[in-house]
């Protein structure tokens, strides 16, 4: 059987969602780099696999997939026999908050986070481009407010669907470790719980795996 | 046992995407109004079901659940006997397919069209404001890259994921009935694959169900 094949770049913080389950569920995979400096993810050959040409993709034999968290969901199902069940399949409550907090990481902390990212650290570091004040003041705003209650749950909870560690909290690393390389960094380690909870999940040797090698 | 029950206004695109679900499964439920005019879903009690305060929210039992996409797959999950597969679990290809257009819709679909249906009915229609003309624009080219894909996709297969009608077709209903409405209906009615498709999905009794009583 043809190993799983994934197109990404290291150090993009989507392709990093997939490799951090990849490496937590001790899959092996081929890893084929795209380099996004001379735009190969728009070619006829990846835009074959991934018409809107971003990264990451994924191809399992004749199975082609793209979108970091469908990727992550779908190795989740697929391959969980090789490590942690992610998705707590077998607990209808605690799946039920996975499936939530998957969607709170989606639609309520990634359009934040992510903008402000790209404000602060990719046009930054990787563009020699000058960050957006007015974006970057009204991201960091709306951030706040959603981590305030990312806080609160984690008061409750050791992780963000109950005691143990799935996907959820997984899909929020890359950006998250990103963020914690800028000046922004105290949108995290100012809230105790939230921090706490980062700490332990930035510790899995998985996502030290998945990390090594990055440019920032 | 206590009926679901969701907590939603009637004319909410991210209700009326759980509502479609239920009405698709054919499962029964109370429906509980919370008013956005008068701020109620900031309200503690609703804060409690979901911090987020935005609707739509669904008890089911002891679970309390929030995201009207987590809701949408929770249902298809678990009340799946009472209709069609919505998620085609049992064959592994089609399933991959969902997931990853299920993400579509999600990451590249919904912002740019959530934002051009706020500016151009809810602004106009419901808050009586003016629609900000940067902002139309930017989205309404933003969303037209996104549909030229789908176009290319409906060329290729009769729904999203292949076949069958699935959630990741039903995910998009809200946001295309309420764009439909405004006159930028035409990114949608100029693509003819695009256009047979939203014909076929919007005619499912399920949905024709769901609009009853829509304010638009
Ligand atoms: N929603 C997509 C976003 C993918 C994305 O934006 N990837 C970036 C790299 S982290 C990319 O390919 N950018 C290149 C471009 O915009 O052309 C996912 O989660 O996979
Ligand atoms: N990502 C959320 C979005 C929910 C949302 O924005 N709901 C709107 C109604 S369609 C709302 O409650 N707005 C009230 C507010 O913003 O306070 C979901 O899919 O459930």
């Amino acid at each position: 059987m043809a190993p799983l094949k994934l197109y990404g770049l290291v150090g993009s913080t989507n392709t990093a969602r997939v490799t951090a389950v990849l490496n937590e569920l001790d899959i092996e995979y081929e890893f084929v780099t795209v380099q996004l400096s001379t735009g190969a993810q728009k070619n006829p050959e990846f835009l074959a696999i991934n018409p809107f040409g971003l990264l990451p993709a994924l191809e399992d034999g004749d199975i082609k997939l793209f979108e970091s968290r469908a990727i992550a969901k779908y190795l989740a199902i697929h391959y969980k026999g090789a490590g942690p069940d992610l998705l707590r399949s077998g607990n209808k409550a605690e799946s039920a908050a996975v499936e939530v907090w998957l969607e709170v990481e989606s639609q309520e902390f990634n359009p934040p986070i992510s903008s402000l990212v790209f404000e602060v650290l990719v046009k930054k570091l990787l563009l020699g481009a000058v960050p957006d004040g007015d974006v970057v003041a009204a991201q960091e705003a709306k951030l706040g407010k959603v981590l305030d209650i990312y806080e609160k749950r984690l008061s409750e909870s050791k992780y963000l669907a109950g005691d143990n560690f799935t996907l959820a909290d997984l899909n929020h690393l890359p950006y998250l470790y990103a963020l914690l390389k800028t000046s922004y960094a105290e949108l995290v380690t100012s809230r105790p719980h939230l921090n706490a909870w980062w700490d332990d999940i930035s510790a899995r040797p998985a996502w030290k795996k998945t990390i090594a090698g990055f440019p920032y």
